[in-house]
């Protein structure tokens, strides 16, 4: 709601120290798609992003959520700027070459292309990215990428410069070792415990590609991985509340 | 469509030197409004922005047109940046206060409040802004902004800084001296001469507020104003096409 997305944001906007925002919106674009006739299709959920859906996302994370944050970041006295992987080519990608499944305008970020130097510009004046998951093939074209691996590029990218944390947020408060029991937030998970939790089907699957996400960010250099509430989002960052993603 | 568009696009990001388009949209806002049963009300031709439509206008213009038309001059080697004038605080307005007509988030820049070092940041760096029509109030609202008042807000803030040309850039060569004859582009007018177009009814209600617009730019400190088709740009720019506003 808005209101939980406002005290959010009033967290993340008294957060010290550089700090980016990505945002996703999946649900906004599936709402306002079906008002305007177009119905998506998903493949291992993730959604197939023909050329109408490519507008479709292109308006509403780009515009609508992107924008609204913006407006919203700026009156809390924190110097926001949206962006996409096009704007100043922030995010190289490549359209995902079709093997088994055409994804359509789905862009895979092009792996060490990141310009450090631009981002680092950016935070270095005291702004604040916030970043709609949309990239582009530098051949004109906008393309549809996923946020948890949009937002652990850019933590890969900015790690030799920086001591970065990278915060994944959900709707309850880490990985649960019972799904039905908010109160089984599990403080620390590490390979070992992951293999076992996958095993005894602890973790299921809308969680494996978050992990997996975790886990590369911290093997490429990413200081630190958190799974916690957007709700409390000052206890996650404190390091109250939440999963933490480690080595050993 | 999209081939004159990339036509335009490719001659603007030849311009040498710094640039910035100001982009409007209202016809496919209108389109993509009537798909989302959105009708837009108007009052002495400007869109009345009830809050639906300004949802539909921050999808429209800050999404899908600015983030294409940066895809396509990002493809054309030209860094682009879409914003609005939320992201960076670019652009303060204030929401039209109600006088006669509500013409609800609408917004009118604050006279003097553009951050004319952070324009000067952003051009320097060899970015090229891509604007959006939409600005915001500083508590956390956007508001819809009309793409040429824009222009000529920004033209005049940065002419203490820059020689600054203005191109209002029409579908038509430039002010015509009879309205079904394309050949008949008056190639400069001033001050007299508008009194004297305006009292023959030769320039007609649409191209009043244009023109407005253009002699206050020039008022206020900016080198050159122009309008032209867009379809020349090259040659509007290089002085062989269009109508030129001058003092005398």
């Amino acid at each position: 709601s808005a209101t939980e997305l406002d005290h959010f944001l009033k967290e993340f906007a008294q957060l010290s120290g550089a700090k980016i925002l990505v945002h996703g919106g999946g649900q906004i674009a599936t709402k306002i798609g079906e008002g305007l006739g177009i119905v998506s299709q998903y493949r291992d959920g993730r959604r197939i992003t023909d050329a109408e859906t490519l507008d479709l996302v292109t308006m509403v994370y780009g515009g609508l959520i992107n924008k609204k944050i913006v407006a919203r970041l700026q009156s809390m006295g924190c110097n926001a700027w949206g962006i996409t992987g096009a704007d100043g080519n922030l995010i190289p990608a490549e359209k995902r070459p079709v093997i088994t499944i055409d994804y359509g305008f789905v862009g895979d970020v092009k792996s060490g292309a990141l310009p450090a130097a631009d981002w680092q510009n950016l935070l270095n004046g005291s702004n604040v990215p916030v970043v709609a998951p949309l990239t582009h093939d530098g051949k004109g074209h906008l393309l549809n990428t996923n946020a948890d691996t949009l937002a652990q590029e850019i933590a890969k990218a900015l790690s030799p410069y920086y001591k970065v944390s990278l915060a994944f947020l959900l709707d309850k408060p880490g990985v649960l070792s019972d799904i039905k029991d908010e109160g089984s937030c599990i403080p620390k998970i590490n390979h070992t415990l992951y293999r076992e939790l996958k095993e005894k089907g602890t973790i299921t699957e809308g969680m494996i590609p978050k992990l997996d996400n975790a886990f590369a960010a911290l093997r490429q250099g990413v200081d630190q991985v958190i799974l916690g509430n957007a709700h409390s989002f000052r206890e996650v960052m404190a390091g109250k509340s939440g999963t933490r993603i480690v080595h050993e």
